[in-house]
C-alpha cells in the first residue's frame, strides 16, 4: 500500500483540540506518539517534574548522521476567553485561516515537521536517523522540557548532527527570517544600603539615593558594545528603582534597582556580572554605602555561525517560497538555547504575528508551505 | 494684700495634668485663662477648624509698645504608654524632676511666661502692652494655631512690638542658645514620564528611568550654597525614588521621586523652585521624557537679623544663668515662621532633650530659671 501523504492542517486541527496550556499534556504529545510510533518511529516519553515530553526516533540509533526537529505542543494559558471569536480549543477553519490557541505557537511547526518526517521516512528512506524532540514545557519555567530531554538523550546515547526549532521565525512574511542564534539575558537585583536619618540633617545619615541615582546613571550611559558581526548592539534596561519610604522628613537606609541586560557575543554573563560590581564598588566608595547584587542568567548568548545548517535551510526556504531569508539573532528566548549546547541549531518556522493573541490564527496555506519546505531541509540533508 | 509670686513649676503640673494631646484643648486653655483673667489679662479665645487657641492682653491695646509671648499647650501623643515609668498625664515629682508628656514641650515654657507676666504686672505695671498668644495646635497641622491668633488680631487691631516664642532652645545646658530664625523647608514630588516597552528593545520605548537618575545624581550632588552669615549650608535629602514595576522584561512608563530641601536665605521656595524646575527641563530634553512636579513649601526661611530683641534677650540669659548663648538658625520648623511676618521674633527656652519621647521630663529648677529669664527680659523691655 503506497504512504498517502500526512496532513499537516489536519494533525495542526486536531493539536488544537487537545487543550495543552503548560503543564497540561492535554492529549497533544499522545496524539503525535501515536502517529510517529505507526510510521515507525520508537517513541519514549520524557517526563520529569510534572510536565511530559516526547523523544521519537526513526533509523538507527548509531546512525552517522541524524537530523533533529524540536518543538513544543504546550500553549500559553486563553487569557479572555470571551474576548475570542471562536472557542479558542475548537481548531475552528474559516476562509483558508485555523484559529485556536497554539495556531502559530507551534502546533502547526509541530505538525509540518512531523508529517515532513512520517512521509519522508516512508516515501525515500533515509541513510541516517531522525530524531523528534518534542516538549509540553516551552512557555512554562522550561525546566523540565526540552532540558529534560537533552538529559536523557545524553544519557542514553542519543546524538542529533545538526537541529531546526520549529518556532514562528518570520516578522510579516513567510520565509523572509531564519535565526541563527540569540543574545542572552540576565537580571541583576542590585541593593545599595546607607545610613536611616532626618532630612533635616543629610550629614549625619548616609542616604543610599545618591549613589543608587549615580549607579543607574553610569550603567544605563554606558555602551555596552556597538553590536558585532552577527548581533545588534547590547542593551541595558532599569525596569524598577524603589524605595518605597513614605517620610518625606526621613532619609531611608535602603534602595533597591533591577537591571536587565540582553547582551551579544561581544559579553557572557561572568564578564557583566564582574562589570556591574566593579560599578558598584565604585559608587560605593564615592558614597560610603555599601551594595549587593543578585544576578539571575536567563541565558547566554548564543550563535550558529553561518555555514552548512544554515546555508541548507535557506536553500530550502528560497527554493520554496522565492523569499532569499536574513539570518538573524534578533528576539527573546527560545529552547534552540539550550539545542545549542549539543549539536548546530537554527530556528525556522511560519509568521508569527498572533502568538500569544486573541484569535491566534494560522493561514493554512502557510502549514503546507512550511511542511514542503521541512521535507525539502531532509532530502536536501540526505542526499 | 500684696501680690504673692505664681510658682510656675506648680502651673506646669497643673498643664501637665491636662491631657492635650492635639487637637483636644484638655482644659488646658481654660486653666489659663482662669488664671490670666484673674490677674487682669483681657482674654478671648480663638477657636478655628476644631481647635482651640488663648489671646490674652495687659494694659491698652494702643500701647505704644507691647511686648508678646507664644507658646502652645497641645503636647505629642504618649506613645506606648506601657513603656512610661510614670503615668504620662501624672506630674509626678521625683528628686527634683517633673516627669509627664509637654514637661519640656512646652508646658514649662508656658507656664514659666504667664507666670513671669502675671507677677511683673502686679507688682511693677508697665507703660505699655503684654501679650500672651497660646495656642492649641502646634504640634498637628499648625493651620488653626498660631496663625488663627496672628489672623485675629489683624482683624482686631490687636500688635506685638516684638515676641518671644518659648520652645526649648538648648541642646545641653540651661542658656546656652537662642534662635533667630530658621531654614526654611519644602518638598518636592517629581514624576518622569516616558514610554512603556519590552526590556528586550529598548529602543522602541522610552524608559523614564535613566532620566531620574541623572535628575537625582545632579540634584543631589549641588552644592545649593555654603552657608550664609547666620545660617548652615541649605540641605537637599532625595527621600524616595519609586517605580514599583515587578516585571523584569517591562521597562515602565513612569517613575516618582521625593526631595526635601531645608533652605537657608540665599534661597526661597520660588528660586529653588525654578532651578529645580530648569533641571527637570534639562533631563527632559537629553532623554526625551516628560517631566511633571508639585512643590510644597512648610515654611520660607527667616531671620530676626541679630540686633535689639536678641540682646534683650541674651543679656537676661546671661545675667540669671552666667551663659552666653549663641544665636543659632539651626532646628526644625516652629510657630516663629508664622510670628515673623508680625513683628521680630526670636526663641529661647529650657533644655528640650527629652522632648517627644517616653518619660518626657525637666528639672523643676530650669522652670524656676526660665521664669526668672523671662522676668527679667520683661523689666528690660519696659525699663
Amino acid at each position: 500500500m503506497p504512504h498517502s501523504p500526512l496532513d499537516a492542517a489536519q494533525l495542526t486541527a486536531d493539536l488544537i483540540k487537545c487543550p495543552s496550556v503548560t503543564p497540561e499534556e492535554g492529549g497533544a504529545l499522545q496524539l503525535l506518539e501515536k502517529v510517529l510510533d505507526g510510521a515507525g518511529f520508537a517513541c519514549t516519553r520524557v517526563d520529569r517534574g510534572g510536565v511530559s515530553n516526547l523523544f521519537a526516533r526513526w533509523g538507527d540509533k548509531a546512525a552517522a548522521r541524524s537530523f533533529g526537529f524540536n518543538g513544543h505542543t504546550d500553549v500559553v494559558p486563553v487569557g479572555d476567553e470571551a474576548a475570542w471569536s471562536v472557542p479558542p480549543f475548537g481548531a475552528v477553519e474559516n476562509g483558508g485561516v485555523l484559529y485556536g490557541r497554539g495556531a502559530t505557537d507551534m502546533k502547526s511547526g509541530v505538525a509540518a515537521f512531523v508529517a515532513a518526517a512520517v512521509d519522508f521516512v516512508a516515501e525515500t528512506p533515509p541513510e541516517g536517523a531522525l530524531i523528534l524532540a518534542i516538549t509540553g514545557d516551552e512557555e512554562g519555567d522550561a525546566v523540565d522540557g526540552t532540558t529534560a530531554l537533552l538529559d536523557w538523550m545524553d544519557a542514553n546515547g542519543e546524538r542529533m548532527s545538526a537541529c531546526l526549532v520549529g518556532e514562528p521565525t518570520c516578522p510579516e512574511r513567510m520565509g523572509e527570517m531564519i535565526k541563527i542564534g540569540r543574545r542572552g539575558s540576565l537580571v541583576a537585583r542590585i541593593t545599595i544600603t546607607g545610613v536611616q536619618g532626618h532630612s533635616a540633617y543629610p550629614h549625619r545619615a548616609c542616604n543610599p539615593l545618591p549613589a543608587m541615582a549615580r549607579l543607574m546613571d553610569r550603567m544605563a550611559s554606558h555602551t555596552l558594545d556597538e553590536g558585532t558581526e552577527h548581533f545588534d548592539p547590547s542593551t541595558l534596561a532599569v525596569v524598577t528603582i524603589d524605595t518605597g519610604n513614605p517620610a518625606t522628613n526621613v532619609i531611608p537606609a535602603e534602595c533597591r534597582a533591577t537591571v536587565n541586560i540582553r547582551f551579544n557575543d561581544a559579553h557572557d554573563s561572568a564578564s557583566l556580572t564582574q562589570w556591574m560590581q566593579a560599578e558598584i564598588d565604585r559608587v560605593a566608595e564615592e558614597f560610603g554605602v555599601s551594595g549587593a547584587m543578585q544576578v539571575k542568567v536567563s541565558g547566554e548568548s548564543f550563535l550558529t555561525p553561518p555555514g552548512p545548517l544554515s546555508d541548507l535551510v535557506a536553500g530550502a526556504v528560497k527554493a520554496e517560497t522565492g523569499v532569499s531569508p536574513v539570518l538573524s539573532t534578533t528576539g527573546g528566548t527560545s529552547d534552540a538555547r539550550f539545542v545549542k549546547d549539543h549539536c548546530p541549531v537554527v530556528e525556522f518556522g511560519l509568521v508569527g504575528q498572533t502568538m500569544h493573541q486573541v484569535d491566534e490564527r494560522v493561514e493554512v496555506a502557510q502549514i503546507h508551505q512550511l511542511k514542503a519546505i521541512y521535507a525539502r531541509i531532509l532530502r536536501d540533508y540526505f542526499a
